[in-house]
């Protein structure tokens, strides 16, 4: 189609109305090699619709979008210069470009009339029937939404001109970004073309889609049972506290003041005092403990909720690790006496460790947080820590808190004395433990990779996918049907096997491209029937993490696929074990601190336990050229090391080990690392 | 103990400190028959709490307390006055009397010194040991706490002095209202007396306590498995819309945007434009599915939410049924074709009737709305309603809405057209569909009594409680244990059975007050085991609902129980079956119509299916003195009748049948009510 036949398919007329929309179309050339072929990017916007170039190069996965010079427009398109550019020199294009529509044009009627320049009008419904022809290359643009930034130091980097970390062979429906090269780029896109989550035009919002959700449902299921178990029963709190009690416990309410979101109206009435949307629920629950809490016979009291919590957090927000509301769930529960708390504390700190380890196949060391690190009120707070490989840093998975009497003195929640009411009254002893959707984001981070998500199959929302191969233009229409019932045999005797399995028979396809949709969606495996399979009784098994191949007869299927999902399932864990256990590493001279940590290990060092010391060994941990000569590594953050945990797991202290940073005792080894 | 001790107890100082607390003493006396003994109220509270009386009311389910006047504090108290009056008085009481503490004293630190009056002052520790002695009839009460208020009727018919409704024989910790004459405070004490719902110090919000929510739970077990088979997703959508994205559809918007609640602060500070918390998820959600949805392999995409919303009524709100924040489900689906759609209607309006009829044993009548009540912006509405016999209202279960293309043209949510990129796009049909915890508010309502809750078997926390009886004093210790060894024995069996038993061997109570308690709660059965019993190898099986009882032998337990709780299920639904059956009359005269309203009916009328006529029979309806002589009712509300469905299942119109209330000819039969 040459230009003149695109101008005069796009039944442009000369005729305009009053009211046309007016419509603009702009061309960006993304940083690229000069030697490669440009492939530019076309962008088709109502004249209202700012188009930052952020948003452009986050659409796209390129970088550095800059609108094109006229020589572009001369050489691609074959047009003379920006000016004169139209969505009809499309038409001449030889090479690949991105063409963006702006989602506020698409949502108008379809028989607005819109105005391309001073003299040319089309009606919307000309537009995209033009644009329809551009199909496989557009992609519609929430221009409105916010850009994701990278963090600042990162930005600094990309910018500095590193390697660029576009995926050579990707295509644009795939992963464009190398996992190894731009993590958080990477990070981005396989949550969102591997359709767990969205952005969302609420900035550090975002949707939970279902492939991300059932993940959630599964470790509901696992946990809600654990618990029941130890007697916790589910109840729903408010979401709203009133600012009178969300203030009451000082320590507490300073730890997390800086992010309350505060309702202030509703209609067009002002509420007569502002009103908290809870942050976390101790001060919205404990004063209705004070209440129902008279006797000792009415302890211990154990109350879990699932639910979503807000904190208008500043800094940079990201999918599932840091977002302003975020679904977790929340266990509150008083007992009569400390041990008994105490115990709980460590059964949920375990029960958390099983949702990373036998569910998401992610390791983590278990451990006591330091003073500085603990919760806000309580008295001691333990934690299960995660690592990232990619970047070196810890995460941290789920926090178990006992808070002591602290809470139970503030909210009066007390008891009669067992020996006598002229005994004095006895304070509870009280938890309180959380896990929320981060653990989602954790399990991505360390399992998937440059062909998109892998999901571990106890997990994921769906286990398996049965495909039909080997049908050919020669196969006959019988031997096609004969396919297609024998696949859909297999997913429903894998269904009634208990396994979550599903079947994609649609012919439009082929089976390459299903290939590669399964494996960017991370179903741990594919089956694959073809002909040949069929006459062998068998099935080709496809593991997605790996690409391992197993035959499978079609008699043993019922109990060799369960068995290949385990073997998957372990084969995760062991392989992030294996990353954690290597890069976890003990360091009792302070010259080998940095020089580990930028090595992205996270680090086991015997220290004093001193606030102070903490605060130093962070400091002095946060200069790069702590006068070592160290391997330059530019994406590893210049950020200092925070204490992670200090492990229940101790190696064995030395007599008269001193302090990694400072001059006192040793009293424990303590795990640091650069940290999210 | 008499006064002086009394005193001398008290440890009263004269000796105060600048700092000293106000506490005052405070007497109400309620209104009662003058025949009767006054049961005063005693109220200590800090000098700055404020203490009205309605809450007074509240809290002690008595009518009209005022303050009392010095003859009572002589003849009860033996004190002169109120005046002279302290808490050391309570002493000389020789017949029972309330006390309520103030929570805002006792929250103090047990140090504090409190002034009692100009001269008395007091260690709080010492208070409350003091007043310890009278634990019995103490009672803390947060009088921050907003007064839960009879909707404006009611209170002025319980003013008008009707009978009493406190119940003769209740004690102090059962219910103390009689459903039949004081419905509303009725329910109120059986939410919080059966320890359902507590009272929230945020208006409109209440707490689900695990009673009230493990009923949810099965509601969501069985409901989500109901969808998960239809093809339906579960997904969570960010609570926070922006005012842009809201108010984009103008109908819908034009309905909710009274009770929008909007966040305007984080921390402290503004944020650049208010963000809304959703009151339903529609325009949170179709901006999306414009995006996710761009070929008709894409369809239908079915999404389901379990989440809370919020909208900020400014109408008296009532636990369960008109609540500020409520927990829901919200389906989301879009399909390509019409039939689809308005097919998936119905089926979720049968599960909605399933989550009633088979779980809460609620009869219900499927039905369209009118054009009047549909759902603001959709295409019509299918709903399934309830009947409260007490109030003879009608009060509307779920519903489950087909929204046309109405949102997908305002969204953008189409498709290209299966027949070819030249033919015009298609936009997708839609439905939404929405069942709250207001469902646990019409179960409590059809079903409970003075006693207590009543819950339906298929759905209550627990289904039967083991109690050990006829342990006397002559019992011997290894007879007791043998008692307590088989009862658990008996609580281990049915939970291996599968039923959700528990037992209560606490020996400090006795059977006859673990009855009542669980009674109260609402426990199905209750299944008593004394020696006579362990002889026989039999129990006692008691029904919650009617008292029946039955012998079981020890053999028949595991088949036996589970045909009980089954047959009280079932006997609870025909019960509520009859009593709606037999108060939904055909009317076909304007002239009964109100009279059948009156006599607490709901009624199938032949309609015009206008919307002036509709308005017209709310206003006729709405005055009671309507030309009829009337039996005079004072408890049924004068409200006018609103439509509350065209029930699908039809009276047959007779030929050239009028409209009920106008002159046009009648095109089917509406169901009309009072309504919730």
């Amino acid at each position: 189609m040459c230009v003149e036949e695109a101008f005069s398919k796009l039944c442009l007329s000369e005729k305009g109305s009053d009211d046309a929309i007016g419509v603009k179309s702009l061309v960006f050339k993304p940083k690229t090699a000069k030697s490669a072929v440009p492939v530019p990017i076309v962008v088709v916007a109502l004249q209202s619709t700012t188009t930052p170039s952020p948003l452009v190069a986050q659409a796209t996965s390129l970088k550095d979008p800059r609108l094109a010079r006229d020589e572009l427009f001369q050489s691609f398109f074959k047009c003379n210069s920006a000016k004169e550019f139209s969505v009809a020199y499309l038409a001449n294009a030889e090479s690949p470009f991105h063409l963006l529509v702006d989602r506020q044009l698409e949502a108008l009627d379809e028989s607005a009339m819109l105005q391309l320049n001073e003299a040319a009008f089309i009606q919307k419904s000309e537009l995209v029937a033009y644009l329809g022809k551009f199909e496989s290359q557009k992609q519609c643009v929430d221009f409105g939404q916010e850009v994701a930034k990278p963090d600042a130091k990162k930005k600094q980097e990309a910018a500095a001109g590193a390697a660029s970390a576009a995926l050579e062979d990707a295509k644009l429906i795939g992963i464009t970004v190398d996992k190894a090269l731009d993590f958080p780029g990477w990070y981005q896109q396989i949550l969102t073309k591997g359709e767990m989550l969205d952005y969302y035009d609420v900035s550090g919002c975002y949707i939970l889609r279902p492939a991300s959700y059932a993940i959630w449902e599964q470790i509901q299921q696992w946990f809600d049972s654990k618990i029941k178990a130890l007697g916790v029963q589910n109840a729903y709190f408010p979401m709203f506290v009133s600012s009178r009690v969300l203030e009451r416990e000082k320590d507490h309410i300073e730890g997390f003041a800086p992010e309350v979101a505060w309702v202030t109206k509703a209609g067009s009435s002002d509420l007569e005092e502002p009103i908290a949307i809870r942050p976390t629920s101790e001060t919205v629950m404990y004063p209705y403990y004070a209440k129902w809490i008279r006797s000792y016979r009415d302890l211990p009291l154990k109350l879990n909720q699932w639910n979503s919590v807000v904190r208008w957090e500043f800094k940079h927000p990201q999918p599932f690790l840091r977002t302003r509301e975020f679904l977790w769930q929340e266990g509150h529960t008083a007992h009569l006496t400390v041990e008994d708390a105490k115990q709980e504390v460590l059964d949920i700190l375990d029960f958390y460790a099983g949702v990373y380890e036998e569910l998401l196949a992610v390791p983590v060391v278990k451990g006591k947080k330091t003073e500085k690190e603990k919760f806000a009120g309580g008295d001691f707070t333990t934690t299960c820590e995660g690592y990232i490989p990619q970047t070196g840093r810890g995460i941290q998975g789920a926090t178990s808190h006992h808070l002591g009497q602290n809470f139970s003195k503030m909210f009066n929640v007390s008891v009669e004395n067992p020996l006598g009411s002229d005994h004095p009254k006895l304070f509870v002893y009280q938890n309180s433990w959380g896990l929320s959707t981060r653990v989602i984001g954790v399990m991505v981070m360390i399992h998937s990779d440059n062909k998109g998500l892998v999901i571990p199959p106890r997990v994921s929302q769906y286990q398996a996918v049965v495909i039909p191969v080997g049908i050919t233009k020669k196969t006959t229409d019988a031997e096609r049907s004969n396919i297609h019932a024998s696949a859909k045999a297999i997913e429903d005797r894998l269904k009634k096997a208990g396994i979550r399995a599903f079947g994609d028979y649609n012919d439009n396809y082929t089976p390459g491209w299903k290939f590669s949709q399964y494996e960017l969606k991370g179903i741990p495996i594919r089956i694959e029937l073809g002909p040949k399979d069929i006459e062998k009784s068998q099935v080709i098994v496809v593991r997605r993490n790996d690409s391992r191949k197993y035959t499978v007869q079609l008699n043993e299927l019922e109990t060799r696929i369960p068995e290949i999902l385990e073997e998957l399932q372990q084969d995760l864990f062991l392989k992030a074990k294996e990353l954690f256990d290597t890069h976890r590493v003990i360091v009792e001279d302070w010259k080998d601190f940095v020089p580990n940590l930028n090595r992205k290990n996270v680090i086991l060092s015997p220290w004093c336990g001193v606030m102070e010391c903490e605060e130093d060994i962070k400091d002095s941990s946060a200069k790069k050229d702590d006068g070592e000569e160290l391997e330059q590594d530019e994406k590893s953050p210049s950020m200092g090391a925070k204490s992670l945990c200090i492990p229940f797991e101790q190696p064995e202290l030395k007599q008269g080990q001193k302090c990694i940073k400072c001059s006192r005792p040793a009293i424990q080894y303590c795990m640091f690392g650069r940290s999210y």
